[in-house]
């Protein structure tokens, strides 16, 4: 078992991609290490200009919801996703990106931001770092 | 490790929270320890008088789908939220409020069912417990 | 500790029907245990004729998203989720259905794939799993 935590972001969602970051990197500032699985949805917050793009889970009504949301969050202080993502590469997590669901969606790398991302992997990849790690989830 | 699960409560929609009730007092009823971490969505659930407020997550249609579940589930002798809630309490289990979406959200202590609430954390309580327990999912 | 993933596959959602069993059976081939445990939503893909029927989690625009999808994972040689359950059962996976949401939705056992299926079962089942399970997911 290592102090791991591998996380699954299949969600786009925008205050989805906010949990998992700030998960991600509150383990990381704990002496644990991370990584962050994008695939499906999750995979085009990966794209270039795609991180802030993501809608709301809930109260998304014609993009007011999402608006507000952003305004409160600067209120309360709370970094942007880019400045989390960031701040995520320079503790150390690791972001890897799904092959499958690149191919999927039609994506090239050449369209994500190829400096972030750390490898290119299959469902094997996965499993080899969840089955040791001791947090997993699925967001 | 300690025999515990540490469940995220992200979502607030009512199949959601009944699917993390569920869970966490069967974990405490077979003798784990649960905490629950309400944040985002799942903290208005945390508000007096929104425990039962929560749409489902699909089906929804004007408010129809919501009724005929929980019609069907007092049919099927599924005990309410309120009383699943308050079992959980009963069996020991921990509930703690994410202040970050306190401060996003607006939301003052006074307005949450404090004497539910056993603390109000950031995401280092919630790494500190998660990292030692068995089951680790998010909602 | 036993080297096994269980999941519980809480969405019908086609997408993360996908992600639950490619998950699974990426555990199956890597010489891991793997359980699911289909509950709401998710339990009505095991109904007779209702794997493909799910809705995607996003951008399901009258069904034209859905089409869209499921042509684009022909293309990329992503296996039909019939074939990947179908290739689950035969690593070994098991499957649960959730009696209570049987029960709440009104399923009878005649109308899910009993073939299919190795086990009815509550709560209970799943914590005596889980607690010993390296990989514990929430689709």
């Amino acid at each position: 078992m290592t102090d791991k935590a591998t996380i699954i972001v299949h969600s786009g969602d925008m205050d989805k991609i906010y949990s998992a970051l700030i998960i991600a990197n509150g383990a990381l500032s704990m002496g644990m290490e991370a990584s962050l699985y994008f695939t499906f949805w999750g995979l085009q917050r990966l794209q270039k200009g795609g991180l802030e793009k993501g809608p709301l889970s809930k109260m998304n009504f014609l993009g007011l919801g999402r608006w507000m949301i952003k305004n409160r969050m600067k209120k309360a202080n709370v970094a942007p996703l880019e400045r989390l993502l960031n701040d995520f590469k320079e503790l150390g997590g690791k972001i890897i990106a799904c092959e499958m669901t690149m191919e999927i969606m039609g994506v090239k790398k050449e369209e994500l931001q190829e400096n972030l991302i750390d490898d290119y992997g299959a469902v094997g990849t996965y499993i080899q770092e969840a089955r040791n790690s001791k947090i997993t989830l699925f967001i």
